[in-house]
Order: C-alpha cells, then sequence, then structure tokens
C-alpha cells in the first residue's frame, strides 16, 4: 500500500503515519518525490487495512498496489529517476556514453584507452577488476590492484568511473575509489552482495542476468531499494536466447522497464553481441529504443585487449557512436506507454 | 562450388560450363551480378572436382562454398540484391515503410485504412486474407474474398498491395492480385508451399519462424532461391523467448544476416511486441539497425481492428515513425561487417 | 459453455438443447462419453447467457469453460480418450511402441526394417515419405511413391502403419493406405492442411511444433476437434531451448497435458535428442513420466539410414527399450494430478 | 595436456613430472584414478609441447585434450567418480534420495519431517537456511540460527545433513555442521564464493543456473576442481525455456554429462516443476534417465510450509517415489555413450 501524503504535510505527521504502520507490524520506506511524498508499506503479505490510516493528519489518501514490486514502480515514484555519477546526469537529457577496456590491464594502457575515449566524448569511463571468464584458466583480472590504475583515471582526466562489485568483502573498498558500483549479471541474485551494495554512498548499476525475466530484474533492484539504496539504474546486456549467438540485447525490455519503473536503463551491446561488427548497429538501435545510455567496451587496440577483444571496438568506431547520438537527439522524446489493461 | 565466370565471358561458354556441371550429377544455378557473373553447383553432398571446370574456357576461377547455403550467400552474390515491389525499390536507398490493418475487414473501412496509411507516407499496403488466429473460435479472415477489396485499394489509390499466401492450390491466384506475397511465420517450412511460391512471377516476403536460427531462415530461403525464385526479402517479426512477452524481436538478426546475405531484410514490430505503445520505440530501432524496412499493422479506429487490436497503431503514430524515418537518414550508412573468422 | 445432458435424456432433447444454441448464434459440438454426454457451445466470445438452456428437459446443468480451449479439456470429456490404430489400442493400458526408419527407403531396405522392428516388439510401424530436411540439398525423401511400399509392409507384417500428410492435396491419397496420419511439427500451425486432417477417417498424430507452448499445442488439436475429427493423438518432439542441442525433449508437458486434456501423449526422443546414445536414456525417462506411447527411428544398419542416421538407433537398442518397457509395467499409475488453483 | 603415468610409476617421477610442467610455466595438477594416474597440465592457452616430457622416466604417454574442461572430463578421469556424504555412497549402487522441506522452519516442525522422510527412506537430509526468495517481502529463511537444529537432525537421527553456502563468510561455519554443501543455481558463478568452497572439507553439490549450456555448468565445475576440490557433485534443477512453467528439468543433460564428465548428477524435480503434483512423475523420468540421486522438497504438512508449499510433496508421495526407485532396480545399467564424433 502507498499513503500518498497532503501537498502542505508536515514532518511531525509524517512520522506519526510512519509509526501506525510499524504498530501494523509492517515497515514503512519514505518516497520523496518532485510533486509529491508517499510512504510506501512493506512487508505485508496481503492488503492492509486502510481505514485507520488514511485518516489520519496530512494524508491525502492510500493507495493500493496490486504488484510484487513497489518501490521501483512509478505507482511510488511516478516521475523519473535522475541519478548523478561525478558530474554525469543519467536519466535526463542526452543518454551517457560509458566506456572503457573489457577489464583493467596495465596502468599505461589503461591510461591510454581512457584518455582516447575521454577525447572521443565518453561521459564515464568503465573497466573491469574482475574479468567475467567462464573457466578457471582464463585470465581473471587484475583484482584489487586495480583500484590504484582506476584512482590514476580519476585523477589523470577527471572522468567518473565505474568498477564491478562481486565480494561482500571487498565491495566498501571499491566504493572508495569508484564514482558508482556495478552489480555483474552473474550476480543478480547475490543476496549477500546486495547487502553490502545497498550501503554504498554510490549509485548502484544493476546488471540483468541472462535468465532473468523484466519482473525478476526489477525485483532484484526492489531489493536494493527496500534497503535504503535509492540510487540504482538498470543495465541490459542480453538474455539467452536459442539460436547461434551467445546472448540476444532485449530491446524490448527498454520501453517496458519505463513503463512500469521510475528507474533509468542503460544497454550494453558489447557483452551481449560477443562480435565487434554488431556492436555499433546494436548501440544505434538500443539509443533509438530510448536507453538512458551505453556501456561499450573500447580499446585503442582491440586485438590486444586482455579480454573480449572480439567484442571489443576501436575508438574511431566509438566516435562513429558519438556522432550516431548526435543524430538520433532530432527523434521527437517519447512519453512511457501507459501500462497495458 | 562457385564458378567465377571471366567478366569477357561469352554466352556459349557459359552453357559448356553448366552442361559440364551436370554431366557431374550436379544442378547448376547461374548468378547474373553486376559485377560478374558466377555458376553455382548445387546438389552435391561433398567437395566437388574442380580439376576439369576450372580450364574451361571462360571461367576465371573456382571458390569452394563450405556454408549449407550458396544461393543466398555473398560468396555467390556479393552486392546487396534490390527487389522492385510495384513502383518501390527495396535493399538500396530509404527503408520501405509497408502498413495497413492485421487483417482485411469490410471494403469499405479497409480503403479508409488505405487511404490514411498511403496520405501519411506508406510505400506499400499490407494485409492478410487469413487470420493468424490461435485457436477455431477466433476471427478466420474473409479469405479469398478478400482479394476483391485489395484489388480496389490497388486501383484506386495506385498503391502496391502484399498479402499471404498459405495453401499451394490458392498461392497462384493471390499472386495474380497482388504485386508480392508473404509467407506467414508460422509457414516457414512449409515445402508443398513452396514449390508454389517459388513459381511465382511475384516477390516472395519470407517471415523468420518463431523457433528458427538464423542459419534455418536462410536455408528457407535458399529453398526458393535453388527452385529459381530470385525475388526473396526475408521478414524478422520475433522469436520466441523466455520471459512476459509473446515474442522479442531479435534485431542482431539484421547485421547478422546483412553479412551473411544479399537478400533485403524487413521487421514487423507490430506482431512481434504485441502491445500498441512499443511499436513506434521498437521501429525505431529496427530502422537505427538498418532494416530494408518496417510492416506496420496500422488502423484509423485501431481499437477496432478485427485482428490484433492491442498490437495495431493509431495513423498518428504511423505519421510520428515517418517522421522518424527522416531523423535517421542522418545516420551515416554502414556497410555489412566482415564474417566472424 | 458446456450442457451437461441427464443420464437418461433422449436423443430428441438433445436436438432440441443443439438447436437452441444455434437459435443464439453459436456451434454446438455433441462430446459422448462413457458417463454421459455433453454439448458444447462454441463460436461465442463472451459468456453465454445460459438461463434458458439450464431450464430445457433432458439437461443436467450448464458448466462455464474459462479456459480458451473447450473440446481438449477434460472439463468437456473427464476421462481418457482410447484411441485405435489398426488392432492397437493407445491411450489405456501398455504404452504403444511405433518404430521405423526416419524415412522410407527402398522396398527391400525398408522391410527388412519393418520385419525385424516388428519381431522385437513394435506395434506400429512408421516411416517418412517426405524427409524433414532443412535445405534443398538434402535428401528430400521418397514421396507419394513410398505409399506402395507402406502397403507392402501393412500387407506382409499385418502391422499397422503410420506417415505423415504435409499437403491437403495429397492427404486422402495417404490416408487411403496408413492406419493413422501424423502432422509433423513444422505443419502444427498450417490451417489449410489441418482442414484436410479433420475430414480424414483416421486417428491424427499432432507433433507439438519446437516453439509452442503446451496451450498452442492443444489449441491446434482443439482446431482439429472442433472440425469433427475426435481422433486426436499428441505427439511431443522437443522444444527450443538455450544450450547446445537441437531440441530438449519437454517431459513436464506430459503430465501437463494429462492434467488439462483427455487426449492421448506420444513421446518422439529420437527426433529430440537427436544422437542415438542418448535415445534409450531418454525413451526410459518417457516412458517413466507417463507417455501414452513412444515414436523411435529404429534400422538394421542405422548407419546407412537415408535420413537422421545420428539419431536412429539400431534393433538390438530397440530390443532393450521393450524390455525396459516391461520394467516399468511395475511402477503405479498414476492419474492425472488435479489442475493447480 | 594430460600426461598418463606408467602403471609402475614411482612417486619420485611424478614429483619431476611435475616440476617439468611447473618449468614450462604451467600448473600441473595430479588425478589419481582406479586404473592409472594422470598429470594434467592446466594454465596453458594452446598447445603444449610434450617432446620433453613424454620421455620422462614413468610417463606412459602424453595425451591431447581439445575441450575447455580437462579435470571434469572422462578424459583426465575415466571411471565414475564415488563420494560420500556421511554413510552414503553417491555415483555407484542405487541412486540417493535427498529430502527435506524447502527451508528449516521450527526445530520442532524440522525434525518431525526429518523423522518422517528418514522413516520413509531418505538418504540424506537437506534444508535450506535462506529461503531462494524473489523479492525482500518474502521469507528470508532462518539464517544461520538454522545451523543449530540441522546439528539436532543429524544427532537425533544419525543421517548426514546438507545446507547451503551462499556467502564466503560463513561457509566455513557451516560447513563444520553440515555433511555436504550445496551451491544454489543463482550463485553458479559466484567467484568469491567458489573459492571459499573449494577449500570446505565438504563434497560441493553444483547446481546448474537456469541459463547455464552443460559446458558452461561444467566449466563451473572445474573451477572447483583446478582449486582442489574433488568431491563435486553436479544438480540439475531446471532450465529458462519458453511457455508456461518457471523452468524446465533438463533431463538429456544426465546422459550427456555422464558421457562428458566423470561427475555423479543428481535431479532436483521439486524446484524445477514447481508444482506438487507433477513432481513424482518427474521423479520417476529423472531416476529412469541415470540421475545419480534426487533431491526432492518434502513436508509433512505441504500447505504449511515456510517457503514453496506448492511444489512440497507430502510424506505418502515421497513413500512412492521411494517404491519407485525400487522398481527401477530392474532396468539394465545403461554405460554411458562414448563421445559424439
Amino acid at each position: 500500500m502507498l499513503i500518498i501524503m497532503r501537498p502542505d504535510f508536515s514532518e511531525a505527521q509524517c512520522l506519526r503515519v510512519e509509526d501506525a504502520v510499524r504498530a501494523m507490524g509492517y515497515q514503512p520506506v519514505r518516497v520523496p518525490g518532485a510533486g509529491r511524498t508517499a510512504v510506501c508499506v512493506t512487508g505485508n503479505r496481503g492488503p492492509v487495512d486502510d481505514s485507520y490510516i488514511s485518516r489520519l493528519p496530512g494524508v491525502a489518501h492510500c493507495h493500493r498496489i496490486t504488484k510484487p514490486f513497489k518501490l521501483v514502480s512509478r505507482d511510488s515514484h511516478p516521475t523519473d529517476t535522475v541519478i548523478r555519477i561525478g558530474d554525469v546526469v543519467i536519466g535526463e537529457g542526452d543518454p551517457v556514453l560509458v566506456a572503457g577496456p573489457g577489464s583493467i590491464e596495465t596502468e599505461a594502457r589503461t591510461l591510454a584507452v581512457a584518455r582516447a575515449v575521454r577525447r572521443a566524448g565518453a561521459g564515464i569511463f568503465r573497466a573491469r577488476l574482475w574479468s567475467e571468464r567462464i573457466g578457471p584458466y582464463e585470465f581473471a583480472g587484475v583484482g584489487d590492484e586495480g583500484l590504484h590504475t582506476l584512482r590514476e583515471v580519476r585523477e589523470e582526466l577527471g572522468i567518473a568511473v565505474i568498477a564491478e562489485v562481486v565480494d561482500p568483502r571487498s565491495a566498501e573498498r571499491v566504493a572508495e575509489i569508484v564514482d558508482a558500483v556495478q552489480i555483474p549479471a552473474r550476480h543478480m541474485e547475490n543476496e549477500p552482495l546486495f547487502e553490502a551494495a545497498a550501503g554504498l554512498a554510490r549509485p548502484v548499476i544493476l546488471d540483468r542476468g541472462p535468465a532473468a525475466t523484466v519482473e525478476e530484474w526489477l525485483m532484484a533492484a526492489e531489493r536494493l531499494l527496500a534497503r535504503g539504496q535509492r540510487e540504482v539504474i538498470l543495465c541490459e546486456r542480453g538474455i539467452r536466447a536459442m539460436g547461434h549467438r551467445r546472448t540476444l540485447l532485449d530491446l524490448h525490455a527498454v520501453p517496458v522497464v519505463r513503463q512500469i519503473s521510475h528507474l533509468p536503463v542503460l544497454v550494453d551491446p558489447s557483452r551481449a553481441v560477443a562480435e565487434r561488427g554488431r556492436v555499433r548497429p546494436l548501440a544505434r538501435a538500443a539509443l533509438a529504443v530510448g536507453a538512458s545510455g551505453l556501456l561499450l567496451e573500447v580499446h585503442t587496440t582491440p586485438d590486444t585487449a586482455y579480454t573480449d577483444p572480439k567484442q571489443t571496438v576501436d575508438v574511431p568506431t566509438f566516435t562513429g557512436i558519438v556522432e550516431d547520438l548526435a543524430v538520433m537527439r532530432g527523434l521527437t522524446p517519447l512519453s512511457p506507454a501507459p501500462p497495458p489493461t
């Protein structure tokens, strides 16, 4: 249930509402917004009796939520959530381009890539500490040592940096260096990692798992919001589907998520297509369908990249995507469709 | 195997090559092209001995094809195939917009839709004779009677028209009226229908089946080409994938097909997304990824459409897509990526 | 809606009920059963008003059906449907074993296989007239000529024979020779073929399409029943799923179908697994899960089979499956689970 | 590469071989077996030069491995791996039945279930500490507190117990109490958890992720083996597939894994089917196809189970499965098929 406060409500009224919710055995979560403030009731397993609460001072009305997700839903937060990573704004205005090598490499090589993508127009730099390898005999990534390299990139170029968290024990350490953390697809339901990520004072980019439905992905985001992490950005990066490719980019997911949720959605075509020559066409499609930004694996010398050379594009291709974005700016913005009845 | 003729080859030389292929027990298929002519050897189950043929007069060289498809491949026809439906050109220049109601309705209603989409910018009119219903109790379509209506649309508006063929017995009758026929997804492997469609003097639009890999879809096209139907247009319209939607538009398929094949590829977002509010975003994505055109279900009063009202857009939305296409014209054309090694 | 007649109803009463249904603009379909007779109302798009009909003489009560399928449902026919192919009974007692080569080969070879599988315990012989090839350059099957061979098998061995129908123009001709026809998976939604098959005086085995949900498959069966074909047998033969194999046998489908429908379900592990060494384990699983029988590709010399040699088992393996069936006879029969609430 | 030692090799010879491998920059992993001992070379990215090593004393011959997995493969360990959990043997003889409630409940309720399944024939007791919930508002499981309950079950009934590990920080604590740990499907690629699990002196049951191919699952097992965890048991529990059910049990996976790998494979039909009435038919199918055992959610009062009541069966159903297993004992054991060429 969602308790919508009157425009002129006082803090004391809101605290009293929250106490009343607790007295019923549930957890109140306050959802401030541009036009209105609401208190979301969580922890209930069935309909909540609103007869008492709806008459408390400062309460405008109560609204029943029948969907399994509450805090991620536009019901509780009708306007788009806007999140800042460094000095870049995500969720309004131009889509953001996040670029970098698949993994952090040597400091010199990593800085070279960072300078090149920064110059070409990247808003944020991203590189993995740990490689998303399949087997034990592939390159494992530089690990924690890469944090030093990320700090160099940040200081030298003044660009915001992103790296992933995979272990609850090191999440805090990563967050001290980076401007936002990413939860990789294979950890989309890693509960102990969620607990750690929820407590970080950094935005969290939540990858969709390759077998997750949109609903399951939103429920994973709901877990972060329910623990107090307000700055969640979703990232579509391909789902498993029959056929000959590793994953298939689910671009339907972008308008579907925008319809249901107020959270921004990035798209990562590099991971999804797993082949260099297809990255730019799919990047265009992702921008066209309404993504809030792109995550791209870019390298100055892609063939020598430590991870994923086949899917890593070169800097001229990235520059082309920056130009594509400029053309797409001519498209009329579409508001999210009303949910299907 | 592909026998590439010299630029100055004579007809007699080519006939002799074809006879030599037949003498080896295989079938020759001549593939004329802008820059070169080739003879494709079909019917062999293993490598073909080229020692004799490669020395025949007029032969430049022989080229082994290791992929299962030959005639659809860029190996046998390196440049894009361009196909004309009525006065509309598909496969070069601007993407074509094909629009119309899900099914043919009454003559008056159908004409009203045709006039509206024509005025808004549709290049071709399409409407089904038979509804793609799931069960026996849904609207079955008007059937053969609709041919009269299509003829009216064609004559009154001077617009090319498309309808589907589903029965080998009536394929010829449909082809007499329309400018191109469409083989629906559920008939993608209907061999007797293929035999009938291969013999029609009309371009054939071949839908991808919802469980077909790109290779299987191209092999289905190969069956048409092997029987002498040169004018084949592919149409991606969604594949089955886990999650909550009917099908998922496989936009990877567009660059993948362009890489492998010279045939044009249309995209049908209406069938794939099955929800009105998502058609325009996905139409944009399909144009951005490089489709040769779109098939769209459009109606003057979508809620009253005889079939698929939920996925049918209104005329203003279609007009918006025409505008989107104009913006996308600013994107640099991308040549097909070289095939992965 | 389902109109359940009283146990002592007269033919005149039933005719009057059917007239009343027609008068309301719907189609009545009579469903006789062991314990009761019902009249199913079809063609309605919403709830039917039963106030008049429920008071007609001979009517016990009216029962609303909310599922999209009616005639295939246990609601309209609570007991298992039992179908006879030649002298073999399907749907009660022991599961039936249908065996034969992937395609009809020469008469001598085909008869050799038929004799061997008959001797080993096959109840029915099955071989395809047309090969389920992917591309135009593979073996196409012997076609109509194979009917003569099937007649020989039938006459010499006294065994029932099955072949597939793929073309509405030849369905009648096939049905004259065989004891049952099979609609291949790739024709699961071929409407003109359904019309032809519905009119045949032979049981119809309906393959599940590789991308069809259980509901869509049952709706396809509903189309046959709605046109008067009462003898429909379902056949699960693998669906598309991510991973490295052609298809995945959906053995959940067997208890799910038995729960919803009264129709028998066969399982074809050969098509599904596409590899010889996995046929017997999956055949065991299919028998264990409750299939009404198996369709198996068996050959005296599998490596030389004209089609599908990789998935064709030899006669000793088939004999092993016959022995497995004998062991499984010791399992307690399970009644279909009540539908989930 | 695999270095096969002669039957009469000495320890000193093997150590010298291992040193030689290290000198080439790779990691040796010794693989002892019933009939032979091998040293597996890991860490190489291409073919290894065997000219020196193959001539070392005690070396029989060298064998190139072209598959991505080595230690899980039958190439390195041809005979079935047999693993002991408590006094139960897995991987030879009768399949093992593992049973228990979805989650640990109160001590009294959990003990009641344990006593009932023990009496009915369960070889091992399993219950989750943490619920596999989708959203933040569902029952989260009792957590670490449940370890006390598991200890009670173990001591009172003398039955081996299994619980899952999800957090590297608590893996050791769980392993102190239980006889084997389980890595849940959603953690199939959780690298930090793998590091922790590899070091435990307990067998590890590795669930297949719902979007993992068999190869990816085996590569996950390879990661455990490469870190020295020799006692790995695989568990198939359903993959995502189109259609109306949560997951589809991939029973092909059992013969496929047995063909490639020496590790035992369990099947969990409860998680996969998500509906009580389908558990026993699928349990039968899993036993028939050759699973090394079953994991089943069983409760004395299933409707009141804290988690997954819909998929939890009652004790009489479990007793029925024990009887089914006795019948299946009559089936001839099948040896794993040779790998496809």
